[in-house]
This record gives C-alpha cells, sequence and structure tokens, in this order.
C-alpha cells in the first residue's frame, strides 16, 4: 500500500512554483486530468527562484508545503524546475507521509531513457537548475550513454515574464542562446523552466524539426495522472475547482495568469512570512 | 538643530537597494565620500522589487531599517527607484528620528527643476516605479510646466543583472525600448533605476547627443554629501570601510559585485526573516 495516509481522491492537488511560470504545469494538468480540484501556489514574493540560493528554495518550498498540507491536500507537484532541483528530496520527506510529492524534472528523465539512450540532449534553464546538475545526475545514473550538454539560460524567464515572445527581442535573444557551441549537434533539447512552453514554438522554429523540443509541463501533468491511478485515488467525477494563492499580489501578475495558464484565473493574497 | 538624535560623524552610512544595482549608487557615494563608512543592504532574497506591490516593498524596507538602525546608522540612503517610490516616506517616519533618510528620486528631482523648467523630459524605470506616479507628482508639484513621459522598461534590469550589456542583445532591447513613441521629442531622460547606469553610454550612444540621460547614482551621492556636510556629520577622516549584506547569498550575486561596485566586495549573508 504505498498511498500516503490521509490521502482521499477527493483531496485537491497542491501545485507550486515561484511564480506564474508553474501555471504553464498546471495548464497542462487540467487538460489530463478535467476533474481533479487543485490550489496553485506561485511565491511571487520570492520570484524569480532561478537566481536565488539552494537553502533560500528549501525554506520556501517548505514553508509552501506546510501551506498546502493544511489543506489538505493529496500530492504536491512542483512545479519548478529550480525548486525541483533544490528541494524534491527535502518536500518529499517533509510531506511524503501526507501526500504524493512529484516534481517535474523525473518525468523528462523517464522520458530520455525511453526514447534517447545513447543519443546526445541539450538542457537549458535557469543558472540554478543548471548548475544543481540534476539532471546529469539523474541520467548518468541511467547508464545508457547519454551524454548532456547544459546551457543555463537566465534571461529567458524574465523576457517571457515580460511579454517578450514571438517578437523580433525573443528571437534575438533565442537565437543569440542557442547559437552556443554547447548545444552543437544534440538530438533533443529539454525546456528545463516551466516559462520555455511559451517560446517552445520559436526554438522549433529555429531548430526546423532537427532536434526534439521536449516540454515538462506535458509530461509532468501525465506523471501525476498515472500516479494518481496507480494509488486509485484518482478524482473522476470532480467539478476541478480551482484556487491560485500568490504569496506577493500586483496587477501586473493577475494579468500574466491569462497568458501562461490560458483562461482567466483570480488570484489570491496569501502571505508566508511578512 | 536638524541632526537626528544619536547620528554622529563616525557613524557609517546605510545603504540598501533590492539586490546589486544599488551598488551603482554605493559606488558614486564613495567616490564623493571616500572617507565615509558605509553599511550596504541588497534584498536579494526577494530582489527584484521592480514587479513585486507597494505594501510588500514597505515590509521589506521597514525590517532593512530596523537591521541599519541597530549598526548604527547616521543616514539611510534608499538606492532603489521602486524603494524609493514606495517606501520612502514610510522609512522616513520609522527610521527618521533616529538617522538621516534620502532617496535617489528627490535629488533627479531638484537637478531637473534646476535644468529643464518647462521642458520635456522622459523616464524609464521598472513597472513599480512608473506606476508609482512618483517622479510625475513630484514635478508637477514644482509648478515649472516639466513634461514627463514615463516608459516601463522592465526587462532592462534583469537584462543587465544577467550580464547582457555592451553586446547586441542589450543594444535590441534598448532600441526597442527607446524607440517607443512615447518618449518623442524628450530633451533629458531620467535612468529611474539603479541598474541603469551600466547601460548609460549605449543609451546615450542611442541618442547621439541629442538627449542629456541623468543618472541618479551621481545626483543622490552628492545630495548625501550635501546633507551630511549641512548637519555638521561628515565624516573627513574615516577609513571607508565597507561591508555588504545580502538577505540570500549566491555566486552569482558574489561575481555582480565586481561589475556594479567596480570593486570585489565581500558579501554577508544576513537573512530577513527565513
Amino acid at each position: 500500500m504505498n498511498q500516503p495516509p490521509g490521502a482521499t481522491s477527493l483531496h485537491p492537488i497542491g501545485i507550486y512554483d515561484s511564480g506564474i511560470g508553474g501555471l504553464t504545469v498546471a495548464r497542462a494538468l487540467s487538460k489530463v486530468l478535467p476533474n481533479e480540484d487543485f490550489i496553485y501556489f506561485g511565491d511571487t514574493a520570492h520570484l524569480p527562484y532561478g537566481d536565488k540560493s539552494t537553502a533560500a528554495i528549501q525554506a520556501y518550498s517548505v514553508k509552501i508545503s506546510e501551506v498546502l498540507l493544511r489543506q489538505p491536500v493529496k500530492a504536491i507537484l512542483i512545479a519548478c524546475n529550480s525548486a525541483s532541483a533544490a528541494a524534491f528530496e527535502l518536500v518529499k520527506e517533509y510531506a511524503g507521509s501526507k501526500a504524493i510529492v512529484l516534481n517535474v524534472i523525473d518525468p523528462v528523465v523517464d522520458f530520455i531513457k525511453t526514447n534517447y539512450a545513447g543519443k546526445k540532449i541539450g538542457l537549458i534553464g535557469t543558472r540554478q537548475t543548471v548548475q544543481s546538475n540534476v539532471y546529469l545526475k539523474k541520467l548518468n545514473a541511467l547508464d545508457l550513454e547519454i551524454q548532456l550538454s547544459s546551457l543555463a539560460t537566465p534571461l529567458l524567464a524574465p523576457m517571457i515574464e515580460e511579454g517578450f515572445f514571438n517578437n523580433n527581442i525573443s528571437h534575438n535573444v533565442i537565437h543569440e542562446y542557442l547559437d552556443s557551441p554547447v548545444l552543437n549537434g544534440i538530438e533533443a533539447l529539454i525546456l528545463g523552466c516551466t516559462h520555455y512552453p511559451l517560446i517552445s514554438k520559436e526554438i522549433e522554429e529555429y531548430y526546423k524539426g532537427r532536434v526534439a523540443v521536449i516540454d515538462s509541463s506535458d509530461l509532468a501533468g501525465k506523471a501525476m495522472a498515472a500516479e494518481l491511478s496507480k494509488l486509485g485515488i484518482l478524482n473522476e467525477k470532480g467539478m476541478g475547482t480551482k484556487r491560485f494563492f500568490v504569496s506577493d499580489y500586483t496587477r501586473s501578475f493577475a494579468e500574466s495568469t491569462q497568458i501562461f495558464f490560458g483562461e482567466k484565473a483570480e488570484l489570491e493574497h496569501y502571505p508566508l512570512w511578512e
């Protein structure tokens, strides 16, 4: 019996991110699991996580997990690569007896394991995600001779957040990064940040079909569905009620949810400490 | 007697910012006042302030002022336009009986008052700074028929922080912003963010001398010198000892200090809440 004690099919799924990027994951999740209720927590007071230290991200993650467990939730999905890299093991330890804990990295690793043994793969992400070497360690552990080339692309998340995509600036920034020799000869590129689905088309256009673009949002949504199903706690008849909390409220976040989540979302202010 | 009780010439000056941008102000200050000791506080755990709410910036500012007053400091310089806009009146109320409180906006307003009566002026800054209308209110209050056109340029600070300046990308982003019709016909442009001194040359090149570029760092440094001198608490024989605190420590901040401050600075970790 793997099911965490107390978790039932009727409880919501908790999803958290440093801000609004994780809404791309929430969107993918609500497509795969339209009947599930979920509670989204965006730690906008500490956004972005990409340049924060591991210790800071761990502290924020524990605090947010506390908030989610109080709801309570049956699962926690860490919808941020930086937090998945820095705090997954900790959150699993902290919350794992009460809720399933999933991240956005393992589903990607599983996908690569199945499809890219012996190949060269690229990774783009925040400085925190790339420097953590989390993808490298997990792929090396598979022992499938998968070669990983990682490139920190720290301007992409703020660029997307500020609305620069599908335009001249995003075109230039994306080209400048992807032209890097580090990514030469890759067969697939991992979008290692939950903001990047918003520029996946531009990245696909850059590669003109030569390189597969791997989006963690879809894979994470499917992994959650598989896990809930395996434990028999899928909610197949729910209303799909959604609540969105942010640790700092600004109008600009409220406006961005439309872009990231694909529909209007009402943000509720929930300060973590202050 | 205007001097705050307890403030003596020997006490250090406190400077704070959301992160490392304010180091351009610290740099300007240490040029004008080489004998002053100062304590710099970069609230890197909450960086950037530009997209945070007014209430959040006010809470962080009070917390940081508390830390600085405990040193104690004889003056607090808010080296961040977003925080100057959101929290100057509050910090003055909170700390004004113990220390001089200055911001980076008033020295610019004074400069414009002297040099640009009846002219059209431009302002670029974060969303927080522009939406606060703080420059507009202060300039209108002068009643000198100064016309202000403001443009939020939220990608500039992260762009500079990620090391994109004096290159093709910064060139494109700067041009994209400055091409905005909002800034047509201005005679001077206020750099309303303490990151922007690092791209002031590129902005000057864009305008080819047609528009004066107003850098708040230098003006703020001079304003502090004038205020300390007026109150008779200048430190003219000190060692100019400097300490740098950050609320979150990462290697990337440590590396950036060289660029922003112009010399290596040892960062000490001082968590605010967590």
